[in-house]
């Protein structure tokens, strides 16, 4: 499971106000902490800058990059401060992300071609987000052949289905998992992730319903999720499910965690 | 999802001392339990006391029925026993087990017809336990078939697919998964149960993976499992699966434990 660390994002106001003030070690020990929490990415987002996301998401990848080995995961739609922070991220980053919107997908992709990144390609095109898993998987198809076309190596894609919270419509939850499973079928070596919690929203005792969907959607073929590392309960889940599908041959970094003591009671 | 509570069995030692001292506080306290955590049905076992099996399990549809209105599940292999515990048991019970056994079908099966009672059937043959899905997946088509044709109704029937431990073939966990996908594509009304806590026999952290076990297998159509109500977590990531597979329209359940405090946090 390839897991994108959630935390290091404007939108959430305790670490706005962490930016805002240049609090360098609150989020330098977020980052940490994420790498710690088993994170194989660690997205950054200042897009609650408007005026000035550039400056400050170039802050972030300088600052989180001189504690933190793993790669960034740069979250913005905006192509100039996508660039900018590719310049100044040591290694090769994950941009988040690419769509299959015309005037969005002629100004990102040039960017993953030319840096050879990792991108998280959302399944929305020019009509909107779609409406059901058959809207979502022509989108994920068209989105892959136009990549595959312009010379990006699918590997380096992370397909997202969207999730829509189930609270709106109870369907939501099997159309997203009709999606995973429908872009797997699709073989063609694309990852699949999701931004998790959207799927709870407007419910009580969210964690859990997080919980259950990504072991579900694990089931379906997710194999990277945009979640928060330092959820014990969340991450020890991942890890017993990894196992039970069979991607963790012997179980040998499921007992390694148990022994360390680091799976959930 | 309907829950069959495991606890009241003599092959756990503690039970085991509780039914030969004749605990019937303790018995009857863990039967509350139950029912209070949700069983639908509370399964009764007195196998290990093997020559008075029968006096034992009649003593226990007793002890048991004095203080819980839920159906009993009256586990045992053995005809003479299950028919004496039926005849005992107020209302409808299920029975627990049936196999395509020649034998066993044939002692069995008219017990369950005769009582209308429900009946938990293993995928299992004169051949033994069957080694791959299809194997499996033939077994449980045989035995719908069987008991159709013998006038069993197919909704009083529950599936279990024998889950074996994933720590003995990191397969099995997949394997039992199609199992129960292809028994949910044969659309015959028959429920899908199963015991759950084979799948991590041998291996630390169990509970975790019964936990990411129950929610894979719900995605793939099981619809009722032999566990410990007691387990609040295991209990409160059902109740959230059912949500997510559209089993609980409005999420009316589960924001009910919520509010009364009974989820897991």
């Amino acid at each position: 499971m390839i897991i994108i660390g959630e935390l290091i994002n404007s939108t959430r106001k305790v670490m706005r106000e962490a930016m805002k003030e240049g609090n360098v070690d609150y989020i330098q020990d977020i980052a940490k902490k994420q790498d710690e929490g088993g994170a194989d990415y660690i997205d950054v987002n200042a897009g609650a800058f408007v005026q000035q996301e550039t400056k400050y998401l170039l802050w972030l990848v300088e600052k989180v990059q001189e504690v933190v080995d793993k790669p960034l995961t740069l979250d913005s739609p905006s192509p100039e401060a996508l660039e900018a922070a590719i310049k100044t991220h040591r290694g090769t980053p994950m941009i988040n992300s690419i769509t299959a919107e015309k005037e969005r997908y002629g100004k990102i992709m040039p960017l993953v071609r030319e840096y050879n990144a990792k991108v998280i390609g959302l399944c929305m095109d020019d009509k909107g987000m779609p409406e059901t898993a058959e809207e979502r998987l022509n989108i994920a198809e068209k989105l892959l052949n136009d990549l595959d076309r312009d010379g990006v190596p699918l590997e380096n894609v992370f397909l997202d289905p969207l999730i829509k919270p189930i609270a709106v419509n109870g369907e939501y939850g099997m159309q997203a998992l009709d999606t995973i499973e429908g872009i797997t079928r699709l073989g063609t070596g694309a990852h699949i992730t999701c931004g998790l919690s959207n799927i709870s929203y407007g419910l009580p005792s969210r964690a859990l319903l997080n919980q259950a969907f990504i072991v579900l959607a694990m089931g379906r073929g997710l194999d990277s999720a945009i979640i928060d590392p330092l959820d014990n309960n969340l991450v020890s889940l991942v890890l017993a499910a990894e196992v039970l599908l069979n991607r963790d041959p012997y179980g040998t970094n499921y007992i390694k965690a148990s022994r360390e003591g680091k799976l959930a009671k």
